[in-house]
């Protein structure tokens, strides 16, 4: 049976389970009330990684489930000090926090914390480091069923800094686990190992004809100032690996388009493409507020904190 | 007839629609009560600039008419990674938020926005680069008629930072529409040809006599240091242009003088006279919150979000 | 008779007051429920300086009080412009804020406030500089009387960094006022004649076998970079004054470790012992929420903004 005291990975959960997630998302989505907590529940955000989607997208959930927020600035706390992330967990703990939602650049941040034998609060993962992404990859997963109303047999091409970003690696191991067949294109010199048994690489103009669904990845514009050595220069990796106005009339009718957002407008993809016809990139981001409703409510009835979903 | 769908300059109100959002702002100051809210409604305040009155005087005035706010800090947000003011704004609106009050250094951030088919959430302007302050304005427009009735015939001066000031833009055209005569006074390299049509330059002693209304300008103390070609201080400044308590007596007896705050003591007003009888400086920021629950009163109600005023 | 009106420094309570304040924190330990506001109360917390635990102590109690917050960032407030704390809190008052609590690095900042004829919001002393912390004494003393069911009589070192801790001075005082035998330890540079008449200084061991509490206060650990010249490390001071797994077997039986936190691991403290059967620390996390709403109730209720406490 899934443990759903914490979120941490989706990876965590039975192919049961994720759907029983999904199909959560999707009723909230389609305006289902939220059951009643059993007590006032407090809840603190801690995002060591700056953030405005997922933050933002997370405290519309956390009030939408009535959750009472603190606010913690990482910035100006204690772990500023010296304190160990343990143990400003268990400060908020003793102060009568229920819920924690993280995003922090340590790649499995959350390890310490699930081991340590005083630490008894919920722990939801916005993002750790290198690692995965599990409230984005829920809200992929429903924008996708939305469309064609189940992932398995379906093909998705992800397409872009795959050595850097957790969405990907979170999305691709969870949508092949799904049924979902994968396709991986970008520069060559961002493909990683990680990758290679969830699916096929390949040249951007050859994958995009057989794609249902396209997420072009964020590439942090930072890596070509670094990597000025290869002269390697953003619109270079447009006219190389962008979703350009040409390549997309290669993609299917039905086929969509996805991206973590924020976009770089002309770099990952054509601006006009992210206002068009087969962009789901806005959608997304409403979907989020759905997917970490579902993700919240699992997690605080397990732990008697809301009731049962009738 | 005015479009309340935003409120970003109130240059763009007809006489009648800005003397009724006085008259609302006028109400709620003797104690009306704020119409219902017809559902649930999420606020977000985005201030790219610092604020402390401002931001926290919209936040009561959100706070009183039951907007539930989700906090956003530019300053951590994905602005910082390069994303354009109108998808973020995007993001807030995808993720359910119904309003948006900003602060932006760039004048007239709002146009683009206003013109951008997607953009559909309500937008406050709390302040755009040398461009408008509509809050602060309404807020002035507030005190002065508690204080004289109307505006209509009165004589206002406005002392100080003309060129860089966007208060004195903001009120200036506003008052002279409403009716009242406009004298301005300060350093004369700190003129502006904006206020060429709207009124009389005039030294500042000369000027007092006449006023109804002196509205001394916050001076920028950064200003100094890099001026010092000029070699002018803040000593100087307060000499030359500041209002001494000598200089306050030359003001009639029911003369009020006014401050958009933050004040430097002793640069711009002595520092007795911040606190004295003729003073309204925290008369102003008193009705700063009537002002913002008039202005947002409005953009809900044209959206239906809130119950018409009975 | 005791004035409520603000919480400043406990030292300004008569004995009875005191007590009476533990009771109530106690009360509220106990599940006592908080009186009714008489009206909407506003709130707003002005740290000047980094905290986590006692900023979100100090809103977790405001939040089951049922005030109303205002947040309010220094760091992107107009005291960055040089605005004075004076004129920031009337601008709060202003707006409408009832109450206010400040940490600041000033030292008795809250002085020209209370002189201030035009400050009539409650102020509340969140840590002044080198003076006071009347919400952790509280906590301290309420985390004490659980244990012992009184202060008097009882043998409390404190042990650390002395001359620079205001928990230490707040600590003291009260204790010493309520009856308790102080002991002072910790390096000899760091002694200050502020104890000098409050109790006995003494070598860690032979003062160890003596006492009911142990207090252990926070190293900042940048004093060692500073005091290079002294070739004093972290290491150095664990084990000359540290306490160590050795150390606290001189402990006797019932007594307990107290330290305000953060806590440098393996530096004031040996790790095990901070979650060992002696240590009270995380109690005195949980026990801050309890003293800081009793202390917000008794000022609030002094102004007539709660009802009476039955």
């Amino acid at each position: 049976m899934t443990n759903w005291e914490n979120c941490l990975d989706l990876a965590d959960l039975s192919t049961p389970a994720l759907q029983e997630l999904i199909d959560l998302a999707a009723a909230y989505q389609q305006g289902a009330s939220a059951p009643v907590l059993t007590r006032p529940v407090y809840g603190a955000n801690l995002f060591f990684e700056n953030s405005t989607r997922t933050k933002t997208s997370f405290q519309m959930a956390e009030k939408k489930l009535g959750i009472e927020l603190i606010e913690v600035n990482p910035a100006t706390s204690s772990v500023q000090k010296g304190e160990t992330l343990a143990d400003t967990v268990r400060t908020l703990q003793a102060i009568g926090i229920d819920l924690t939602v993280i995003r922090h650049s340590q790649t499995g941040w959350y390890q310490d914390l699930v081991e340590n034998p005083y630490v008894n609060l919920a722990l939801v993962n916005a993002g750790d480091g290198a690692g995965v992404h599990p409230s984005q990859t829920l809200l992929d997963l429903l924008t996708i069923q939305n469309e064609f109303g189940q992932i398995k047999g379906l093909k998705v091409g992800i397409i872009g800094d795959l050595a850097h970003s957790r969405v990907a690696k979170s999305d691709a191991k969870i949508l092949k686990e799904l049924g979902a067949s994968l396709y991986f294109g970008g520069p060559k010199s961002w493909y990683s190992e990680d990758f290679d048994d969830l699916g096929t690489y390949g040249e951007l103009d050859q994958i995009l004809p057989e794609l249902d669904v396209v997420m072009m990845l964020r590439v942090q514009l930072e890596r070509f100032d670094e990597a000025n050595r290869d002269a390697f220069t953003a619109v270079d990796y447009y006219q190389q690996c962008g979703l350009t106005a040409d390549r997309a009339k290669l993609l299917n009718e039905k086929a969509i388009i996805m991206h973590p957002a924020p976009v770089n407008r002309n770099v990952e993809i054509a601006s006009d493409l992210v206002d068009g016809a087969k962009s789901r990139i806005f959608t997304q981001m409403k979907n989020g507020v759905y997917a970490r409703m579902a993700i919240l409510t699992k997690v605080l009835q397990s732990r008697g904190l809301m009731e049962e979903t009738k």
